[in-house]
């Protein structure tokens, strides 16, 4: 594994940094502007803008119907919850995420897998690519809790030692998102700006900070001058099945959920394979494999989803 | 006070009660059909439908900014904030709310008694009306805390001793409430039921409930059944001023608030004075007279709001 000098650190955070904005070194969209983009160019245009873009209708009903009984059978599958990949409530004990689900569901490996996921990948990241963290989210309804605002890349970075923003997230719903039940809230235009967070990383900090946020966190006057810039909170809302692909620095963060209705959905974070981990620049040791992909890393071959296949 | 034999008490709820809806066996609008509102019929017709009416611009912008200046003043009063009407947040210290503020404002002591919100109650309840209640709520950005589903005539029945329902409540909100900051959220219909909650009152239970809710909570399949009949949340959402109001006993509640974005209220429950409390159902000693007012009751003469005899 590659080491890290003092001088290596582009984006320090924490360990007595202080709470500011500090410039991205790193490009959005990092093919060049003669590339055909695998989407429209105006959603490449508005992902480079706003830091994110929304995809609706991407999979079909089946693909779609596929996921959702692999989502229960994950849930139910005993032996799964007792590994270490699975992360329950602290408080009622019910399966909240379960992380490498790329690897642990024959299905979600082939989703990830996708050129429909995998090609857009590529193009925003000039690279191949591979899953540096995939996970399934449970947020029950009837008080599914908060995710405060944070930036990916500052974890990604300090805690992992991921060097530069060329990663990406692709969120698929697996259930419908309304403005209430705790939708992904996104600060547009916030990828441009690195939010430095003061404090430290305590060890082991991540067994934590899966279900409690206290490190990493951004500062009132960090948060309130890049929802000024957004000209507005935008909501990742819509049947399920809606994909949103979002920059690895966008602020994002989710209200708790007193509704009725469960809000689930998969997460693959693709990372180039140039960007792949050094030591964690907070100087701690890596965190588990199942939360950040270390080693020897194969780049992901795109293969069309064949459910017939499957079955 | 009128004391309560057990064949008084029609609508239990806890106190070894099986979590269940129970029909309402009181009107909605107690006026007679032929008596002229003083709010459009359409509006009234929809409050007894959906349990709830929403109007915008009831005040204009000088009352409303009076309004705003003495939410901040009381904020800042260190003598208000060491009497037991102002209620903290556990954790930050932070004021949450101010009860009783109807008569420790004199400039909300004059909303409260506007012929604009008096005129409607005495309407809706075809009686001479009190204030119950009444309360100036601050709930702050970047993490306020979420109010769990409830009818407010539960509580004030079991704990404070209110017979019937013939009590209504209207918020006026004094900043910005959009869909992310933590809005009212209210299931249209749910007035016509009674949610009989199983649990106990514990004693002193009001100094707890304050802050977090643990009894008097409805269950979740009796949730999923009122949001199933509502057609979906309804969220009192709207520029500052906007004026919620609804009936004792319609299901609401509020998400969390992770937005940078504030969302504070004054908030005054009418009842009818036919409807004056009686001793608690839950056998427990009343709440203290700030929260809920007992004693001899004067009914409210309306007053129109004049702002420049005040100054």
């Amino acid at each position: 594994m590659p080491t890290n000098s003092e001088a290596q650190d582009l984006y320090p955070s924490r360990g007595g940094a202080a709470a500011t904005l500090a410039p991205r070194l790193d490009p959005v969209v990092h093919a060049p502007a003669e590339r055909a983009p695998p989407v429209a160019r105006q959603l490449i245009q508005a992902y480079e803008r706003r830091g994110f873009l929304i995809l609706q209708a991407l999979f079909n009903d089946t693909e779609l119907a596929a996921m959702q009984v692999e989502l229960e059978r994950l849930r139910n599958d005993p032996l799964l919850a007792q590994r270490p990949e699975a992360i329950r409530e602290r408080e009622t004990g019910a399966l909240r995420t379960v992380f490498r689900v790329h690897r642990l569901s024959p299905l979600f490996a082939a989703v990830a897998a996708d050129p429909r996921l995998v090609e857009l990948a590529r193009y925003l990241l000039d690279d191949e690519v591979y899953i540096h963290q995939s996970r399934l989210n449970y947020k029950p309804g009837f008080g599914g809790k908060e995710f405060y605002w944070h930036s990916d890349f500052e974890t990604w970075h300090v805690e992992d030692g991921m060097p530069r923003m060329r990663a990406l997230s692709i969120s698929i719903s697996l259930t419908r998102n309304h403005a209430h039940n705790g939708p992904l809230l996104l600060l547009p235009g916030s990828h441009r700006s690195y939010v430095v967070c003061t404090g430290d990383t305590p060890a082991d900090h991540y067994q934590q900070s899966l279900v409690k946020q206290e490190y990493g966190v951004p500062s009132d006057d960090c948060l309130r001058q890049l929802a000024e810039q957004s000209g507005g909170i935008a909501a990742a809302i819509g049947p399920p099945g809606t994909t949103t692909v979002f920059d690895c620095n966008v602020m994002h963060g989710s209200n708790g959920n007193i509704t009725p209705d469960p809000r689930s959905n998969v997460f693959f974070v693709y990372n180039a394979v140039s960007n792949g981990l050094r030591e964690p620049y907070c100087g701690r040791p890596p965190r588990p494999g199942f939360i950040a992909t270390r080693g020897s890393i194969q780049p992901l071959i795109p293969a069309p989803l064949e459910l017939a296949a499957r079955s």
